[in-house]
């Protein structure tokens, strides 16, 4: 691949740079392209490629000499730009930045495309608010061979930045359709004969004795809460993962992992 | 119950707040009292009494009507210090201050008297480092019936504030057994006849292949490295959960909960 552009800059008021320090604190920037932060993540985002495309990557001076390797891999288009160490630390928004950030479009996914799939395995957040919880249920969803994670509305981004870092690189693995309002996705999830299963904790159900197989979309809600009663009374499934009387309940990230396992298992693992 | 004693403290320089501001940093007292911050975990732990003894309860001023049923519930033995708010936020460790904490003593258990018990199911976490990760651990091996978690050294301390807050009370609800030698635990574990089951993503024996009934410990890795070979060697199963090609591994703790799952389902879920 041809060596990618490089540019060098030096002044803490360049516009580039204003757009990386807001998007790596927001997440995305206005034309809503991912802003990603470390070797890991911009490497994932590389290894996606051609799917992913990256615009610029950011270096810090002193990275030069180590990201080498990753900036061989960046395509002729993109830009390479390197800042003194001292200007990354300001744009950077983990607490010890690692000196490489990378600015990425995800390619575009729409719900119509997702539903036109086969034997569909789909992840919903109803309401989570925790980005580590739903950038955890992304890589689940990715690594239990999920066909895309949907967002309701009221649920955190899927790319505010401690989810992106969650899924350990699964954003850029599986369609990730954000921000959907409810009555529209099972509308259209009820049409395409999609089932619904609620993961319902009230519900005497076990899941592993409900047939998981064939198109499904796994409702998994709010920490606390739990689905909202008006998306439960939608559901076709109500079904619990098993837990010792007394104890309340488990992590949400790890119930919804729990059911994408179970649904995998009964599948037999096949993608 | 007889009400406790109660007792205000004006002075930022008094010692109780000290060991108070302390413990809530570093999760345990020099006693080794657990320090626990918020309504949700004062609650968990006064609801395991007797097993486990609240030695005082610490209130910001503006709290005490908000909290006086969780101080009703408070043993006579036991101390409630109300401090004013300003005080009470200098000593919280959280982002957004309660205005409750406690210091907390957990019944003393041991591997003696945890091996004695029958069917064991033990969580061993062997290196992970993410306090979260351990929390969500506690929590899952107390909803899946396990007889208790145990932690290697050079693992974060189960005690940390983050992993009790993330175990969501489960710390109060299970035997936590900290900082094992590995070498000591695995031969306790050989002896008593305890299968040792080493969570590998490299293996190519899927969990629910395998025969996870009967007394057996789950070992679990660190984060990126996984199960150092020293402690895989030992295994008498090596098991791995199936994820989609192209995908590297899934998060630690929902690895861990995953197979607790499974283990529990070919249980029966009977505890």
């Amino acid at each position: 691949m041809a060596q990618a552009r490089t540019r060098p800059i030096r002044s803490p008021t360049n516009s580039l740079l204003k757009v990386y320090r807001r998007a790596l604190a927001k997440g995305t920037t206005r034309e809503g392209w991912l802003a990603v932060e470390g070797p890991f993540l911009v490497e994932e985002a590389l290894g996606a490629a051609p799917a992913v495309r990256t615009h610029s990557v950011l270096m810090a001076e002193s990275g030069w000499v180590k990201f080498a390797r990753l900036l061989e891999r960046l395509p002729a288009e993109a830009e390479a730009v390197q800042v003194p160490d001292c200007l990354f630390e300001q744009v950077a928004q983990t607490q010890n930045p690692q000196g490489i950030a990378a600015l990425v479009e995800l390619p575009p996914h729409s719900l119509d495309t997702v539903l036109r799939g086969q034997n569909l395995l789909l992840l919903v957040a109803c309401g989570l608010q925790d980005p580590g919880n739903l950038g955890t249920l992304m890589r689940s969803s990715a690594a239990f061979g999920a066909s895309a994670v949907c967002t309701l509305s009221e649920t955190v981004s899927p790319f505010n930045p401690k989810a992106v870092r969650s899924s350990a690189g699964a954003v850029f693995h599986i369609p990730i359709l954000a921000d959907l309002a409810a009555n529209h996705l099972l509308d259209r999830l009820r049409v395409t004969q999609v089932r619904l299963v609620a993961t319902d904790r009230h519900s005497t159900s076990p899941l592993y004795e409900a047939d998981l197989r064939g198109s499904l979309a796994i409702l998994v809600g709010r920490e606390a809460s739990g689905l909202p009663p008006e998306i439960t009374r939608e559901a076709s499934l109500r079904l619990s993962i098993p837990i010792r009387p007394g104890m309340d309940s488990i992590n949400a990230a790890t119930a919804g992992s729990v059911f994408l396992y179970e649904a995998a298992r009964q599948r037999g693992f096949k993608y």
